[in-house]
């Protein structure tokens, strides 16, 4: 399939949906976009042992679960989180329903679209205009303004729909774990709601599968005495860090056999996942490939980065612990679909979706 | 299979693996313990017009979802939750452990085996229980105890395991609505962490489908350096009233399409899945059999409760939303699986869990 170079949304959900109900697992030639090395032949080498009956590390099908941090592990992060981006575009269209906010801060400065006023806002700042941009609506509202804001916002590099900046290889480790039995979950820092509106169409992965940050809802009735779910700016869990295994244990109630991530807010995911019985794989991508993606650590000399952190600290920890370290540059064949016109979408990944 | 009078816990979870691992639907013969009559055709009927390819009713399989209360839809309530039962039968190993509670209330009270005294317990006092018996230990050591209690306690009516007093038609619609292509939640006032420790083996609803009043947990690490997660006493999600489509909301993200429940704790959950768009099934157990089971409303003027409320207002908006009140009496032919000996498991119900 030849992708153009601004397909719609449409479109990308089109391909992604080719993609996720293909049937035929190609065992003999799984992960087309990785190269040969030590963390392609990690995940076969996982799967076989874990799935093949006989195996003493065979894991019986109702326990195999795999959880994916999203941000910078399935998807692009830089320059901006998109869930963030979606939030400041969100504040034009709250200051029309609440005028009062126009000449307040944090608000006034986003209006400014003074881009270096808008990058020095603080923590309790950014706090402000996430809670006043994803409450205060149903869930309904909430979904519909996501899926328009995905239909046209672009990332300001590749120029394409966030949707778009998926991970290729990323995307054939969910298939080939899931032809193998697998349910595959996110377990993201971002907003769960926000996360669930694309997580089935870009990554075949259902509502129910995304554990994310989890803000509450509130139960009431509309004018027509409708029952209706308003999301409220109360946070339930911050799932990162300390919160991903609490959030995993929250909504699956189950270990991970398998946990991917790529930032110091994924370690206690990997550590949890490690610390079960029997075999694990953990893995985290590591950002260095300045020419494709981008570059960040500071772990091994890459630059330093406040989004998606790679200390040395983690590093130094992966190689203790047995985690796999992924480089982006010499694992991954390709990172994007659209990078590779050639690829048929039946040999990128397959099997329905867990 | 016969059923002797006693049969350990092993025994049950055979039997219910037997009844969850059969892999034909009888789909000319469904609902067997169930008479017929307008609550029987209601789901027969609801099931066909849903899955049927081409129904205007159709709903795709990733969005069959179908939510049952536990206590009293699922299994008996009387003449106390067994959770609090399990609660108050741990106050003895809790003291153990913490000396200094046996001479403080409600601890105290519970120790002296005085009925009358505990049955008179506040809430706060009850409260006290929950949080102390509920928490401060990791995930695994209360699964462990949950265990140890569910293969040793009785219930006093009939002398059996809590885990055999499943209503046998209720377990027939679970397999039913499975082999259709539902996916079946609890959602449950009881403790999520608790009811999860035995779902999967009893009703075949595996731990990440269960919903229910949610506490919090603490990850750390143990004195060998190794990930844990804690229980601890904050309640982040009471699942009862409008809690239920609240935790539904958290933890599927999906409507569902069929609700079930019996009491007052159970109206929002149905609320909520009959404002969707589509064909919509919401069920109420009527506990109106006090030979075979328990009798109490006060619906219809049966006794008062305050476990398993289902008041004369709840069934005045039943009949005024078109939601379909099961007669115990009237609707069930069996109640238990012990009741019937004759049956023969693959009679009693089909499908693997979903």
């Amino acid at each position: 399939m030849k992708t153009s170079r601004q397909p719609s949304l449409i479109a990308a959900v089109l391909f992604s949906t080719a993609v996720f109900t293909g049937t035929t697992a190609r065992a003999s030639q799984p992960l087309p976009s990785w190269n040969d090395g030590q963390a392609k032949q990690s995940i076969v080498d996982f799967v076989a042992k874990t799935t093949q009956t006989g195996s003493p590390d065979f894991i019986p099908q109702e326990e195999r679960i795999a959880t994916f941090d999203q941000d910078g592990t399935l998807w692009v992060e830089k320059p901006m989180y998109a869930q963030l981006v979606f939030c400041l575009d969100r504040v034009g269209a709250l200051v029309k329903q609440k005028p009062e906010l126009k000449d307040v801060d944090p608000f006034k400065t986003v209006l400014s679209a003074n881009r270096a006023a808008i990058a020095k806002l603080t923590t309790p700042g950014l706090e402000k205009i996430l809670a006043a941009t994803l409450s205060g609506m149903t869930i309904e509202q909430f979904q519909a303004e996501v899926k328009k804001w995905l239909a046209t916002a672009k990332d300001p590099r590749w120029k394409r729909p966030f949707t778009e900046l998926t991970y290729q290889p990323m995307r054939e480790v969910l298939a080939y774990l899931r032809a193998h039995g697998y349910k595959t979950y996110i377990v993201t820092g971002g907003g769960q709601d926000f996360v669930r509106v694309y997580a089935e169409q870009i990554y075949g992965i259902p509502p129910e599968q995304v554990v994310g940050s989890m803000g509450g809802t509130t139960y009431g009735y509309d004018h027509n005495g409708k029952a209706i779910l308003s999301k409220d700016p109360k946070l339930l869990l911050l799932d990162d860090h300390a919160g991903k295994p609490e959030g995993i244990h929250l909504l699956i109630g189950r270990r991970p056999s398998a946990a991917f991530g790529n930032s110091t807010g994924d370690q206690q995911m990997l550590e949890y996942t490690k610390a079960g019985d029997g075999a694990r794989l953990c893995m985290l991508v590591l950002h260095d490939d300045a020419t494709r993606e981008y570059a960040y650590g500071p772990a091994l000399g890459l630059p330093d980065s406040k989004v998606g952190t790679f200390t040395q600290a983690l590093y130094g920890e992966a190689q203790k612990q047995g985690w796999i370290v992924i480089s982006m540059k010499k694992d991954w064949k390709n990172i994007f679909a659209f990078e590779n016109n050639s690829l048929e979408p039946s040999t990128r990944g397959t099997a329905a979706s867990h």
